[in-house]
C-alpha cells in the first residue's frame, strides 16, 4: 500500500556554463521535481519531471496536491488495472479544468512514480516491464476517448501482435548492441572550441549523430554547421533545433537556406501547439530533404495524434516528463508506429535520458519492432555523481540498464546539495535564480 | 508604482445544487483566484482566474509566484508599452517551459490586474479604455512571433482603421440596446421542472437563445431539446454543449442524429486541442445546417489561429481567463475578424461575465464592428451580493458598464465567507471538496 507521496525541488545551476541554451531559453538552469511513493513494504517509487528552473516548485505544489489520489492505494490493483487510477487522475473533474502543461506535467510525475513501483515489485527494469505486458493490457493502459479516430483499438493491437514474433530476437540484439543514441553538441551559448571538444569527445565514444541549436542569425548559423559538418565528416548526421524561435513563414525561409547542408531533421520549427503550422513547414522542407521534428513540449496525446496524422512531423520526440506518464507515452508510440514515424525520444534535462532508454527499447522491440530510423537523444552531463546508477553509452548507444525500474535513484550528496532554495549550491549564491533570474 | 501582489482562493459549492454540470465536470464548485496588485497611490488592479474546483489553490500558487516580475513596476511604463511587460512574463526564459495550461492561467490573472490598474487610472470601465486604444497601441500588445502566417500587423492595422469610422455610431446604439446575450438553462444535472423554470425566468429577461449540455445518451438529449425547443418557441435559438465528451466520429454520429432539432451550434463536441477533429467535425455537420463551437478551453492563441484559419470552429468563444489576458485575448478577437467567425466569449462561473462584456463590446465596435451574429454567454447566478457592482442584463443584453475597470470588486461579506479551506461555508463541511472530491 503507497503511505505517502513526498516532493523535493532540486536544481543545478547549468545557466553558469550556458549549457542547454537556446534562443528561447537561454539561461536554463536544469532542474527536477523529485517524487517518491512511499511503501508499506519499504519499497520507494521514484520519478522525474524536469524544467527549466524557475517554475519547478510550482510543478512539485501541483504534485504534493495529487497526493490524496494515490495515498492508501494498493500497488496490486494498479497492477491489475493500470488505466483505471491513470484515468481517475487526468480525468478528476475538477482538476481537468486546469488544462495541459503543469496539470498533464504533474500527471505524469505521480503516474511514472508508480510505475516504478510495478517494476520494482517485479524486480525488472522498466524496460523488461514493459517488453512483458500481454496487449490487452497495454491497450487498457490507454485513454482512447479522443484518439480512435486515428488509431483503434483493434489497430493496436495488430501492431502488438505483429511485432510480438521479433520480440526475442531483437531484444537479443539490444543486450549486444545497445540502442542508438545522439547527442547535441552545440548548444548556442558555447564558443567554437567548447562545441569542437565536445564533438571530439563525443566521437570517440561511438556517437554519429550530433545536434546543434540555430534560430538567431542565418550567416552565424552558417558558420556553426560548416565548423561542426568539418568537424564530424561528410558521412555523419546533424540535426538542428530552433525551439519555436520561428513563426511559420520564416521558418520555411530560414531552412531553405540551409538546404544544401545536408540537414536530418530541424526541430521545433515554430511554436509548440501548431499543427497546421508544421505541416506547411514539412510540405515545404520535405521536398528538400529536410524533415520536421518536434515532441518535447507536446502537451497531450492528442496534439501527437494531429502531428503525425497529418504528416506535421516526421520524428516524434517523445518526452517522459511532458505527458502523462508512461500511459500517454504508449498512446503515442502506438500512433507513431502506425504513421510509421520514428521515436526518437527527448533527452537531456536530469533524468530524461534514464527513462527514455526503457522507452525506445520497448518502441524498437514490441512497436516499430524495428531500429531503422530511431535516434534517442543522449546527453552527456549531470549523470556521474548524480545518479546511483548512472546512465551508460557504448559505441554511441545506451547500454541496456538492469535495475529495477527507472534507474532515477539519485545520490544523497547531489540531492542535498542542490535542494532549491536552501541546498549548499543555491542559499549563499548572489546571481539572481528562480523567477527573479529575467534575461533579455 | 505596485507595491504587492496578493491572491485569494475563493470557492463556492456549486455542486450541492449540480449547478455547472457537464457530462466531464459533473460537480464542479466554482471558483476564482482573485488576484490583487496593489499601488502606492492606494488604487488597486484586480482580476479573478476561474477554475471549478480543485486546483484552484494550485492557480493561486502559480500566480504569486510571478510577484516578483511586477513588484516595483511603475504603471507608466506599463500604458506605455504594454506588449512589452507581457512578454516578459510570457516569455520568461525558464517559466516558458512549464507550457500552456496552468501557466498560460497564471500570466493572465495577472496581465488582467494590469490592465484593470490602467483602467483605472484613466477612470474608464474596460471596454471604454479599449474603445479609446490607438491601432498602433493594439497592435503593439501582441506577440506577433507565431501568428503571422495568418495575420500581419498591417491586416490587423487595416481591420482596426476600417472599424473606425463607425465606432461612434456603434458606441451609442450599444449605449441604448446593450450587447445581445444567451443563456445556458440546461444544465446537466438539473431535474426538467428546474430548467423550465429557468427558461421561464430569462424570458422574462428578454433572451431568445438558449444552450443545453448533452452527449451522455442520445435519447436523453432528444429528449431534453424537444422539452426546451416546445418551451422557448420554433423561432428561439437553441445551442447544445458536449463539453468534449466525444470522440471525433462519435460526435458527428451524435450530432447527425440531432440534425433535425434546428441547432444552431455544437459546442466543445471533442477534445480542446484537437484542430484536425474539429475540422474534420466541421466538415460533416456545417452541411447539416450545425456550426460548431469552442474556445473556453482553447489553451493559446496559437491554437485559436488554426481553429480559426482551419474552419475548425464557426464560433470563437473565447475566454478572459483561459489565455494571457488581455493581450492575447486582443490577437484572438482580430484573427476572428479576419476569417469572419463571430465572437461569442465564454461566460458563466464567477466574474467571467463581468470581463466579457468589455471584450464584447470591443470586438462589435472596433473589430468586427458589427453585431450581426455574436452571442455573449450569461449565467444568472453568482452576481448579487458577490459583485459590488453586479452585471446588469436587460432584454436579454448586458447593459454597458460605467463604473471604472472591470468591475470584478467583490464584496467583502462573499469574500470572506467562501474563503478556501477556512471560510464559513467551507470549514465545518462534512463532505469532501478539492482534491478528495472524486466522482465516477
Amino acid at each position: 500500500m503507497i503511505t505517502d507521496l513526498t516532493v523535493q525541488d532540486i536544481r543545478v545551476p547549468t545557466s553558469d556554463d550556458l549549457l542547454g541554451s537556446d534562443p528561447f531559453h537561454k539561461k536554463p538552469d536544469y532542474s527536477v521535481v523529485l517524487t517518491t511513493l512511499e511503501c508499506s513494504d519499504g519499497k520507494r517509487g521514484i520519478s522525474v519531471v524536469f524544467t527549466v528552473g524557475a517554475g519547478n516548485d510550482w510543478v512539485a505544489y501541483g504534485i504534493r496536491e495529487l497526493r490524496p489520489l494515490v495515498k492508501d492505494l494498493n500497488l496490486e490493483s494498479f497492477m491489475e488495472n493500470p488505466g483505471n487510477q491513470y484515468q481517475t487522475i487526468l480525468n478528476h473533474h475538477q482538476l481537468r479544468w486546469l488544462g495541459d502543461g503543469l496539470f498533464r506535467m504533474a500527471v505524469g510525475g505521480v503516474m511514472n512514480a508508480m510505475w516504478d513501483l510495478w517494476a520494482k515489485e517485479v524486480e525488472k527494469p522498466m524496460w523488461k516491464l514493459l517488453l512483458g505486458l500481454p496487449p490487452e493490457t497495454v491497450v487498457d493502459c490507454i485513454d482512447w476517448r479522443h484518439l480512435e479516430d486515428c488509431l483503434s483499438k483493434e489497430e493496436a493491437l495488430d501492431i502488438l501482435e505483429q511485432a510480438r514474433p521479433h520480440k526475442n530476437t531483437l531484444e537479443s540484439r539490444f543486450r549486444e548492441t545497445g540502442v542508438k543514441a545522439y547527442s547535441t553538441a552545440g548548444w548556442l551559448g558555447l564558443r567554437d572550441e567548447q562545441i569542437l571538444e565536445k564533438i571530439d569527445h563525443l566521437k570517440s565514444e561511438g556517437f554519429d549523430a550530433f545536434k546543434l541549436k540555430v534560430g538567431q542569425n542565418l550567416d552565424f548559423d552558417k558558420a556553426r554547421i560548416k565548423l561542426i559538418r568539418e568537424a564530424i565528416g561528410p558521412e555523419e548526421k546533424l540535426m538542428l533545433d530552433a525551439n519555436q524561435f520561428w513563426g511559420v513563414d520564416e521558418a520555411i525561409t530560414y531552412m531553405t537556406a540551409l538546404a544544401d547542408y545536408d540537414i536530418t531533421w530541424i526541430e521545433e520549427p515554430t511554436a509548440r501547439d501548431d499543427v497546421v503550422g508544421f505541416s506547411k513547414i514539412s510540405e515545404a522542407l520535405n521536398p528538400l530533404g529536410i524533415k520536421v521534428a518536434a515532441g518535447e513540449h507536446i502537451q497531450s496525446p492528442v496534439m501527437f495524434k494531429q502531428m503525425l496524422s497529418s504528416n506535421a512531423i516526421q520524428f516524434a520526440q517523445i518526452d517522459p516528463c511532458r505527458l502523462g506518464g508512461v500511459n500517454d507515452l504508449l498512446a503515442v508510440i502506438l500512433m507513431a508506429a502506425k504513421y510509421e514515424v520514428p521515436v526518437c525520444p527527448h533527452g537531456g534535462g536530469i533524468g530524461l535520458c534514464n527513462m527514455i532508454r526503457h522507452l525506445a527499447i520497448w518502441d524498437q522491440t514490441s512497436v516499430a519492432a524495428h531500429s531503422e530510423n530511431q535516434l534517442v537523444e543522449y546527453i552527456d552531463f549531470l549523470q556521474e555523481g548524480v545518479f546511483e546508477n548512472p546512465v551508460e553509452v557504448r559505441n554511441g548507444a545506451y547500454v541496456l540498464p538492469s535495475n529495477p525500474g527507472w534507474g532515477l535513484e539519485m545520490t544523497p550528496e547531489f540531492v542535498e546539495k542542490h535542494l532549491f532554495p536552501d541546498g549548499e549550491v543555491w542559499r549563499d549564491r548572489e546571481e539572481p535564480s528562480g523567477v527573479t533570474f529575467v534575461v533579455e
